[in-house]
């Protein structure tokens, strides 16, 4: 049985992306067996080992939010943070910094929204208020030598709000890249967005001037839409891709248990077009299994059902 | 909470498209409960009534090969043949032909492959021989009034070959419509295609004259590149989709329970980009939900599992 895609490229796709995982952040902050720290450890180290050169670690946000990440500090101290390119940790705030300096962290990201619901309600801020807030972390994340990338969740719909204007997400996400991040990553937190929706939105950060080599694009698969959506902004130039080992973590504010785009999936899709993602399909699957086990669950990923 | 997408269209795609429904016959044909002729003519209205202008019916096998279809000619005198433009029958033969015929069908589809290895186990012919065995089909059909619809098999990867050539599928494509088909429908099989290959393809074909007013495309979501995949060929002028509602149905030939694309994660997406579909997304996945209870198990849809 074939265990790989015919390799044909298309014309006008790079050469090679990033694929940027968040399985051991945004994937475990959903799930509600709380893991071992030896296990998301290893998870880590799993991840890297199949050749991932950028895996968000965990998040410092304060442990009453995500009971999940409260090991954060012990994570950090079991990981080598060296191991690959990128290993950023999630910051909410001043404090969380300081946490993620005193580990030696070398890459923080920073969580804002799109819309004033949702920036109301995960930050108790208002839309405007939220830049303030993240204003002194950013700068004093420069001054540290950190790189910071943003999220902008919310980019293509909201739970609370329905549509979301396109001059809206490119406004909030020109504040956000103002900040003083480096990378901005957009994120369809509910997963509605459709391929027209992806070219709308990237068109007119690239009309205010904003190119797309300070994209990223974090697609969720609750309607099946992601891999297009992906695919979508590949063939518009962008080269950083968010998804997470198996499908790994569902959204909160989603209906359906399907979250983010799977690794293995995107994978299939890019190493089927000749795109190198430095990636060990195999091990990513078998990676992925296993953590799926741990949670307690099959994976989310159609290619690591496949393959499995 | 949003049920829909925000509708934002892309140039140069299709103002509406057509969907056929394939989860009458190729769907249930690989489920193992056998259902009563009432619940299918049952699933084949509400398929009618959700809105979907193609539905193919069934297949007039002989029972012994497809047990789960050999009801055939009694579902066939359940249903109203003309309750939708299109409600076509698959045709292995002469005799079945004569049975299509008896049952008052209006257009047939013939089922060839695109590779020697499947040709020989699912027709017992060589590649060549394939022609001889349908042109007699096709010929008489068409001289009874009757529209013939052409599916290929394995047009982008075969389980026992490996990869297969992208002129091998020009080739035999043409020798299909060549037989007098006024469709062809290209098929992967195993869900291993990625958006390079489906354009070396279509490419491929138009390059012999075939035009894209021809060509359906029948995508796998095994690997879950199937709406991403339906997407480059819609880009490249395909405006006829194959997709099974609630995604029900694998292949007996890939590994993963997963099969045909899902007719709701296609709608999803064609309704997000402004694409007339005629489907009315809500009453289709109540019928996909209840069609999934009939076999047992949850929808592979991720739209139906978000919505349902």
């Amino acid at each position: 049985m074939k265990r790989t895609p015919q390799v044909v490229s298309e014309a006008g796709l790079p050469e090679r992306v990033t694929i940027y995982e968040v399985g051991p952040r945004d994937g475990l902050q959903n799930e509600e067996a709380i893991l071992p720290v030896e296990v998301k450890a290893e998870f880590v180290r799993r991840l890297v080992d199949a050749g991932l050169t950028a895996v968000e670690v965990t998040s410092l946000v304060h442990p009453r939010w995500v009971p999940q990440l409260a090991d954060a500090e012990e994570l950090l101290a079991a990981v080598d943070l060296t191991a690959a390119p990128r290993m950023p940790v999630l910051v909410p705030n001043e404090r969380g910094l300081d946490r993620a300096l005193a580990a030696g962290v070398r890459e923080i990201a920073i969580f804002a929204s799109a819309t004033e619901t949702f920036a109301r309600r995960n930050l108790n801020r208002s839309l405007e208020d939220q830049y303030a807030m993240f204003a002194p972390v950013v700068t004093r994340a420069q001054a540290e030598g950190l790189a910071v990338r943003g999220y902008l969740s919310m980019c293509f719909g909201d739970p609370w709000e329905g549509d979301v204007a396109v001059d809206q997400v490119v406004g909030a996400g020109r504040r956000v890249l103002e900040l003083g991040c480096s990378e901005l990553s957009l994120g369809d937190t509910i997963g509605v967005a459709t391929p027209g929706h992806v070219e709308a939105v990237l068109g007119g950060l690239i009309a205010v001037g904003i190119t797309m080599e300070q994209i990223a694009v974090h697609f969720h698969d609750t309607y099946g839409q992601a891999l297009s959506n992906a695919l979508t902004a590949m063939r518009l130039g962008v080269t950083t891709f968010d998804t997470s080992a198996g499908g790994l973590g569902g959204c909160p504010y989603a209906e359906s248990a399907t979250g983010n785009l799977a690794t293995e999936d995107l994978c299939w899709q890019l190493h089927g077009l000749g795109i190198d993602t430095g990636v060990d399909l195999a091990a990513l699957v078998e990676t992925s299994s296993w953590m799926a086990g741990q949670v307690g669950k099959s994976p989310a990923s159609r290619v690591a059902a496949a393959l499995a």
